[in-house]
């Protein structure tokens, strides 16, 4: 059996590991103060393009989430969300668990729209009893989303407008940053980022790295005793230089990138396969994740040598399914099921 | 002016006023240890046709929806309600700020179905993933509604039965129970309302009293501890003794239930009169909060002399507006607002 | 059987009770937007001679407290109290409840020093991993205290010398202000207090009123949406005028003094009893609580025909006991109670 | 410079980076749920002498504590523990953060006693306003304590038995757990933990692993749903057989006694030259911390080669310092320092 179940199913890149062994006996400062979390932030500002941020390292998704949104928000304050975001459905109610409602926006295909944005904002403000109801405070979004979609360089600098317009903040989730930035389609960079958003970031955890997030914080009043909240959230690693170790190895020779790339490759190479083959695509996913709706009888055929998602039920006969490819994925194992995709 | 713009616009019943000034200079225990609380409790129980269960005093609707519900949920739990729902809606995030997700589902008229919540528990438990989801902890429905509709007594035991098959509590918010109970088309009693759920309240507030909502706890779980709710919330009025005079005043001589009556009779004139007028009705109600459809000329005129609620825009001639009547609503005045629409 | 066990057994002063009847029919806004809350806020910034404040008015203490609280900390930040504090003792936890430490300082009579948050601060801020602790972020205090001692002016300047030093928030809980301010050893105004505090609150369920707490904010960004923060807490009255009423009486013809003097004046009186009797006193107050050290005999003689608290047990054959008066007590009940101390 | 300052400056025990290798590039599912995690699982239950209990892998220890303690306690229970409690001081506020309060006990050497949390809750239950005070409602200790101090056998099964008389659940903090269980005044093995607490955890983080504590829990209302609790809290890894892959290589071939022993012996031989050397010892520990009051100039001296952590002055010219061995500590270097303090 082959797992392309998500995109965090082996270990990590053997690069890094290279660097865990060959640093394991040195002592170091823990809670992030040494010098490889020192190197690997100095890369994210030289990456960014920007020295006025700060740079922390968490070492998974909802701990990020969570900490940056309770670190952000008043009481009654709102994260404005899609409703298929992540933080509305995945995470155990992890953000309501600080205090904060999610606002969920309809939303296809994991996208908000700006105008989304200003409807409930402009609602919010105009109403005469504005104080029984929760305050939109900021707006979380995905890039890539949760369906595997991305935001235009447009879309992003209208989000930010919006936000700025309200005084709310913009974070981006970059849980699968790498896949986003190296997609075909794509035509955002991290220095876009630190431009048009206050808070987002670069997921390690599904791009190369055993865990980690590295977050990257442009808005002064956020930047402000930062790290009791990562304490108080539970996510500071006390080997902190785990984290520095990994991203300072992800930004070594443009790791993070060209392993990115690799695993669009390979799910572009499925999309087409998809496609020739006829099957409808749920969603319209340039990068690692792909939603294919394919007859059931072919996904029960191919459950006997592929371990895949199911998304949902199309069809009395058909069901979206997902495929995800990774830094870790094998050419040979997508031409095999290139191949059995062919022979269904 | 006068004011038709919600059920609390007036102090309170002159029966309770009269009976606070009897007893304003006796000495008593705080905090609801006191013999005009335990009177009110012995009344509702008898009413309720129940001895075994608890009988709490609050001051408002928010407060004692957040002690209920941070009382019966887990951590990881939710509430499930309409999307309407006045938690979901109109308090400020009060139940997110003690941890807990509204599980919001779809609702036309306020109400919610066992189906619905059939189908999104038994898409929970057979999640394969369910532990990264909230769990549906408990139900929480309104009768009346936010939209003056209520439930029949065969929804309210089909709500009861699919809590009972998933483990979780059945909870009723009765902000407005008085104008429930007594509609025309009610079926429900209190009886049933000991019967069906797991926790529900009897509001004052909105009928006839200054301020006061009385929780009835039949669910034993439930029971234990919850004075320590009610304090932790802010709920435990020092001077208790003021909400089990009124309660106890309400329920003497069935005045809460004739208050009520009073105010639904005045509501079904206005609903009469609307009808025959040839304005739609947003929903269909039949209790006293009646939400009409008026051309916008007509709001426009009726508000020379009347305060009453903008409820949405239906058209673009059109909105649906709220006319609230209550126990203190006087008949004359609803035959003169009668006359202003005919001649509208 | 006499009650001095608190200072909330009766209802409220008439005069109050005289307005609540008088306007009980009248039609009026809610939630606190009416023209009594407009003319009870006026009256208080006229007292407090500052015009440039915020006044709200909540129902009860813990609520209040909570409010205030949650409204003014980041979510790693802790309230100094002193260890006998009330938000430390005596509210289930509800700070905490809202995510928030109370940092305890040791007292003797329930006052805390400003050279002790001093040397807490300087300890918190030169500690090399201060953000493994929690921060101080504001000073609770009481005046008078639990123990009903008082600070001075003095004291009151020193503690806001160094909450502006620190960074943090001063926040005087007055529960029982009045009863303070009227003492004769007082050299505190309503105007210090809005001078050198940040947000305190003017208690009226323990000094005339049927239930109400007016809190004061002076600063500015504490001001910043504080409606959404009592809303959530629970603490927005329906009937909100039923606030206004109230401590627009209480601060009509200066009723809120007179009743506080009385309460004093019947409170030294009993005093100066206790010590011609040679009773020691555990703490040495002048305002309405006072807490004699009595042999267990006479306190089982006078519990015979009157209700006070037991404090604690200080030897073998004495202990401390609590009377407070009020404004509400009878003065020839004092005196029968000080013939029957002198008796035992 | 050689870090004496705590016990995680260094990676992990090379047999587990070794096994991190070898299995990097597998694909296994997610979130604990692999065949790794299942190994290490069925060998601490094997190690506990006890099938019948629950074992989850996260993290880092504020993770841990946060969750268990949230997990367990109803909203108005707080957790007692030594004032110096880990919990009650260096977490940021975590636990408060989840609602609770610490109820903090005075201790000199980092242990309470079940006299101590037997006189809290007597005084709790019989005082007659109970529901204004947090409820005790589990007992956290740690084992060894802050202060590398040991429970007794006896010690921890009177804790147990007090809890089981309040209805308490007690849970044990191992951060150090390895340390403490070889330590040659140690009676407790890890049976006796399964046995006398509710949940306890096993540390890893300072035993030779990366990162990762095994929480082990017997009490069967604490099992039910915890991995909802764990996603909640930021605390479900994804790569979660990196937990599995640690914990199963520390109890393979007893590597986590051997290499605690390993600290331990170390500790000893510094000890005995601190006594030898005439220095007081702040505490009397017999585990990998150690507590020696120094004079300042010899910490001074000691400085230049060492790091090590400054704990409290102890007089005017002495200072109690924390010297901490570990798994990684190597024989030569304490032999190195320990010339260099006789030579002092």
């Amino acid at each position: 059996m082959y797992r392309f179940q998500c995109d965090y199913t082996e270990g990590a890149h053997p690069a890094i590991m290279q660097r865990m062994i060959e640093t394991n006996m040195e002592q170091t400062n823990g809670y992030g103060l040494d010098p490889y979390c020192d190197s690997a932030r100095q890369k994210i500002k030289d990456l960014c393009e920007c020295q006025d941020m700060d740079v922390h390292f968490l070492v998974g998704g909802t701990q990020t989430n969570t900490t940056v949104i309770s670190a952000a928000l008043r009481p009654y304050q709102g994260a404005v969300a899609a409703v298929s975001g992540h933080i509305n459905v995945h995470e155990t109610g992890a953000i309501e668990a600080t205090g904060h409602k999610v606002l969920p926006l309809p939303s296809e295909d994991g996208k908000i729209a700006a105008a989304q944005v200003e409807e409930m904002c402009h609602a919010h403000w105009t109403d005469g009893s504005q104080e029984h109801m929760v305050q939109p405070g900021m707006v979380y979004i995905s890039h890539p989303t949760e369906n595997g979609t991305l935001y235009t360089k447009k879309e992003l600098a209208d989000l930010h407008e919006v936000c700025r317009k309200y005084g709310m903040l913009l974070f981006l989730d970059g849980a699968r940053l790498g896949y986003g930035l190296m997609a075909e389609t794509n035509d955002i960079t991290l220095a876009d980022l630190a431009k048009y958003t206050d808070v987002f970031y670069i997921g390690g955890t599904k791009v190369g790295a055993l865990f980690g997030e590295a977050v990257v914080i442009t808005n002064r009043a956020l930047k402000k005793d930062f790290r009791y909240m990562i304490k108080q959230n539970g996510g500071m690693l006390a080997k902190g230089r785990l984290l520095g170790i990994q991203f300072d190895t992800l930004f070594t020779d443009d790791l993070y990138f060209k392993i990115s790339a690799h695993a669009d490759e390979l799910a572009m190479k499925l999309k087409k396969i998809f496609l020739e083959k006829g099957y409808g695509l749920r969603y319209d996913s340039y990068t690692n994740q792909q939603f294919p709706i394919l007859p059931d009888s072919h996904i029960e055929k191919l459950k006997e040598k592929y371990v895949f998602e199911f998304w949902e039920k199309v069809s009395d006969t058909e069901s979206a399914v997902r495929f995800c490819t990774s830094w870790a994925t094998k050419p040979e194992v997508v031409d095999e099921l290139i191949r059995d995709i062919m022979e269904c």
